[in-house]
């Protein structure tokens, strides 16, 4: 490695990621979980310590369930249960006119909760080095300079195409500038989208001393999570597409001193002609409050003045709206404000060597919690995909599937938000002949359709060839057209015949989650738990009345298709390797337990021997009752039936991807062969 | 602090604590918990990393969750459902006779789970060192060589009346032999009662070179946790008494490989004629076995030759009892051998101002997984009684009932164990004739029952001025005579009626758990995790139904009594303090939550005002269905009136100690008088 062209030393790595928001290291974090070589940077010098996002949706929970720490979020987090609606009275004061549960009962057994940025970085940051054991960190301080994609190169599977080159900042370069306050509490308006793109380049570029040194990393693939003013989308050329609202909103995080009864609640409130207010209750005694400034409004360029801004603007904003209440704070943690606007980026990549995701490539208003959510979740959908195919294990086409699936959401995203932010910016109609104002009604009604879609549970990915179902694939997605092999495409006549199989667990939805037993110790797990985000496919089969001869013969005869030597699970697990190391099988039968015998009535496939430790006894559940969790009727919920059975094909990121019966083997031969990278003839040519 | 006598630097401590297994590390939790300063020190220069203890009882749980770890502990675990029982059929060939839970459901919001005593010393560490901020640290390497009362000053609060002498050893003293084995597996043996004390001092001793420097350290209070072998008891110069069977057994940590369909379950296993074997399934693929020697006696002193015990012998004792199940493995973690026994020891302190706990004052055997948890559960009885007088909030007469409450649990511990080796460790009855064999139905009948005292859940304390109830202290107790005031002793015509009010809270018993919801905010708790030990008494005022006016009005009166000026809370309570800084005040009503509003339908008191932070919000909770958890039914469970109500007092560890009716505020006042140190007139004299 020498130094070339004055850009310092060079290597490879497998994955760089810019950006080490919570984006930027869920990216990271399936990099260590896969055991993909990859680098973290961040132009900043420090992680994030007050502040910034804060709601935790379901899904995301399930996610770092998945990662292995839902538990730390769940545990530290303020729970939210309840969504109180305040709206003015005949009278005009504002009155509480209805309560609604902020997570739908029985969407997810976790619920929203709100726990600070940064703990959930630190969470993250924790689960990186244990799974990469120290081998993935955040390098800090460090910006990129330049991006060049190399086009000859972009098909080799084995070339480095992307080329960035990367400054390494000096401490008071990397350091963000804080707008000076007489309270000396940190604000956020340094990452607020009413500051200018020129402030930022000035917050980076303001150090004269060019200690620092520079340096030329080539790279597989390049993920660019770093926020609304993304560095990699303007390298990129890319723009976002929308546009501002006229609404600018100030946040508070405070301690509140107040006689408002609801302000452990999340509230939405409404004022009669003062605007809007929504009370977001966090952790340690705080409250976020989102308060609509209607005394400021934008400038003839379309941007509010930020120096008009001040966190006694804000609350005194608040305390209008509130009235009668009484609002008072001693202690004020935080403070910002923003532009309520919405933009998507017209591509999620380039070439599919480069990929955006989270806040650089949609933007929105934080009211719903979104943000941060939906950001994770991108790399959630991105981070495996990346990792398997830079290990060679699936098939490089499927990186298209990013965009399809991820765009499609940021666009429902946004949909959402245009609407809901126009019904909470909005003055509420004083009675029906009203029309200008807003129909609380409306308002309530959009409010708890929109608790599913926020929940990031409604997330229904489009067909491709890892989710084989019927259907206009670029109607289902984003609108983009993918390269999807014959054999992975299914007929409305016979999708509709598989998905019957599993009424409870739709092709392209996450596979949700209900409690069986551990059928060799009786443990209770919840079986998303066993779902981990490990890189590994999964095959979940449903073997149905065990007991029952004609059934236990349906399942022998699958077991022996995948006992046999040249399927895709011989050939895609490398020579020397386990049997489940690519991909796990997993099966769930609905006998008794206490009649059942795991080593007497369940093939060897569904619990593989090692000849060090044993036969595995953490692969065969059941669908009966605990002893002290109840029952958790999997079978009924996941809509299967309870002799027969079926066969779900899992990705790694708990998208259901493919359905069959126990008969449909080459159904799912099919399925992995237009995914997986196997080897042309045998096995055993993967070897590690 | 000068050298004297050659004994080095002189310092004084509020609690010095000799040991740094769970026992001694829960006793610095509380240290840690209450803000006392303390020091703990353990001969050993290293904490354990594999064997030893490892089963979790429920009430050890619940314990481990008041001082925050309960999770960590929760989630590492190995979690144990059922136990199958294996006796010889007609045949004499083993099979499974019967499936009992093995924690009893309804018992406990926990069950049974096992994780290796290194991990559980780890959690305590991370603890002690969190809620100390790094102010106590465990001192290894250090040996305490004499210890002195000075009897003239036991009963003066300031004074430092137990001097002990230390030595810090070298690195090489401080590293404990193992038995030097061909397969370098860890071994317990240096533990194990098969060590005589010689062996142990020679230990110690064996090194040459007496680097380590000696010190001094005056204390309030020491407390001994220093094992079987303790040096503190001897230093007392007290006995344990009882005596050794003639059953020896062995232990092994293995992965095993076997084709036992049971090997994932607690397994208590009778062979016709080879001995018994009782399986622990463990965390990270591991089971542990215990295993019954009948090839090792005692030799005539009374002692088995532990020279002759290997991990071989051990495991062909296995071998043959599994029979004719296969069993092997590749992978032993650790192993160690004991001899039955069971011994208590006649004082549980000396003059009050030496305590000594877990091991050094019962000991007995291991299978029944009950000796770190009563262990732990001394400390946790002693360390805030300690750490309050040490503070000087509770009178030091309360130390007393740590030996009569501690040493008739170790007591019934010990007859409960008596009975359950020898069934365990005898020969099966052939059928109803043979009476010299163990009847497998009265072992399954003992194993039963023998649940229920080993979840730690059944303890029962005796009346003392911290447990007001009716009966004869002594024999409740341990034998010995209390110092019980007058006004804290109380009829059982008298007991009957307070009893009657809160049936499902046994005086002298720990205060159970069901779900409420905060008021506030609508979030289900387990009540129990509201009781976290941070060394607070609590009143937990049932407010009944607080929506009826007349009961309305008894809650107010109540109020108004813990409102005025003299009471108990507000004597105690330091000057400038929050008023729920000794005592905290928590209230479950039975109204409906929606019809009820924090602010308006409870007294300040119940969620007190802080000028800088607001309302408390997080004092009142509902016995009230919640969106996603149910119904907790606390009023049910408790046996409380859903109109009346009443008012229960708990003791910092959870236990109930008084209970009684809304207009008994004088009832109330005089239990807290018989505990807590009050200035002699008008409050704040306390001051911190």
């Amino acid at each position: 490695m020498g130094d070339m062209n004055g850009k310092g030393p060079e290597s490879n790595v497998d994955v760089l990621i810019i950006g080490a928001g919570p984006a930027g290291l869920m990216a990271a974090s399936w990099m260590a979980h896969c055991g993909v070589k990859a680098r973290v940077i961040d132009k900043r010098n420090a992680k994030v310590f007050c502040g910034q996002a804060d709601g935790l949706q379901c899904r995301s929970l399930e996610i770092f369930d998945s990662l292995g720490f839902g538990d730390r979020a769940w545990k530290e987090a303020n729970h939210m249960l309840e969504i109180c609606m305040w709206n003015p009275g005949s009278d005009g004061v504002i009155r509480r006119s209805d309560r609604i549960p902020d997570t739908i009962p029985g969407l997810s057994r976790f619920s929203q909760i709100v726990v600070h940025q940064g703990r959930i970085e630190r969470f993250f940051l924790d689960n990186i080095k244990k799974y990469s054991k120290g081998g993935i960190q955040v390098e800090r301080g460090v910006l990129p300079e330049s991006l060049t994609i190399d086009e000859s190169k972009v098909d080799d599977d084995a070339a480095y195409p992307v080329t960035v080159t990367l400054r390494h900042l000096s401490e008071e370069e990397a350091t963000p500038k804080q707008q000076i306050s007489a309270s000396k509490v940190s604000d956020g308006l340094f990452r607020s989208n009413l500051t200018y793109e020129d402030d930022e380049d000035d917050l980076i570029k303001k150090s004269s001393s060019r200690t620092g040194t520079s340096e030329t990393v080539h790279a597989k693939y390049v993920i660019g999570c770093d926020g609304a003013r993304s560095w990699t989308r303007r390298a990129l050329g890319y723009e976002l597409e929308g546009e501002a609202t006229d609404f600018i909103w100030g946040v508070l995080d405070i301690i509140p001193i107040t006689d408002f009864p609801d302000v452990r609640m999340r509230c939405a409130i409404h004022s009669a002609e003062n605007g809007s207010l929504m009370i977001i209750p966090r952790e340690n005694k705080m409250v976020r409050l989102y308060i609509q400034l209607k005394e400021v409004t934008p400038d003839a360029t379309g941007r509010a003045d930020r120096s008009k801004i001040t966190p006694d603007i804000i609350f005194r904003a608040a305390q209008k709206i509130i009235s009668p209440y009484k609002l008072d704070y001693e202690y004020c943690d935080w403070w910002t404000a923003y532009q309520i606007g919405q933009r998507v980026c017209t591509n999620f990549d380039a070439q599919r060597r480069v990929f955006l995701a989270g806040d650089a490539v949609h933007t929105h208003s934080p009211k719903a919690g979104q943000g941060m959510n939906v950001s994770m979740q991108d790399c959630y959908n991105l981070g495996w995909k990346v990792g398997l195919v830079a290990k060679g294990i699936v098939k490089r086409n499927i990186l298209e599937t990013y965009q399809s699936e991820r765009r499609r959401v940021a666009q429902d995203l946004i949909d959402f938000d245009h609407k809901f932010s126009r019904l909470f910016s909005g003055r509420p109609a004083k009675d029906v002949l009203d029309t200008e104002g807003v129909s609380m009604e409306e308002f309530k009604d959009a409010f708890s359709k929109g608790n599913l879609f926020a929940s990031g549970l409604s997330v229904d990915y489009g067909a491709s060839n890892l989710i084989l179902k019927s259907g206009d694939a670029a109607k289902q997605g984003d609108g983009s057209i993918l390269d999807i092999p014959a054999t992975s495409q299914v007929t409305v006549e016979a999708f509709k015949e598989k998905q019957a199989l599993a009424t409870g667990l739709p092709v392209g939805m996450r596979f949700s989650s209900f409690k069986v037993l551990n059928q060799a110790d009786a443990r209770p797990w919840h079986f998303q738990e066993r779902l981990k985000a490990d890189g590994r496919f999964r095959v979940v089969v449903f073997a149905g009345n065990i007991l029952s001869a004609s059934q236990k013969a349906r399942v022998d005869t699958f077991c022996k298709a995948l006992e046999a030597p040249d399927n895709f699970l011989r050939a895609i697990t490398p020579s020397g390797a386990a049997i489940d190391s690519v991909i796990e099988v997993l099966t769930i039968h609905s006998s008794k337990r206490v009649d059942t015998d795991l080593l007497k009535d369940f093939p060897a496939i569904l619990h593989p021997f090692d000849e060090h430790t044993g036969w595995d006894y953490w692969k065969v559940f059941v669908d009966d009752v605990s002893y002290h969790e109840g029952l958790g009727a999997a079978y009924e919920n996941y809509g299967v039936d309870k002799e027969r059975g079926c066969v779900v094909a899992v990705r790694p990121d708990q998208y259901v991807g493919w359905i069959g019966e126990l008969e449909d083997f080459s159904g799912l031969q099919t399925y992995f062969e237009g995914i997986l990278n196997l080897p042309q003839a045998g096995h055993g040519e993967n070897g590690s």
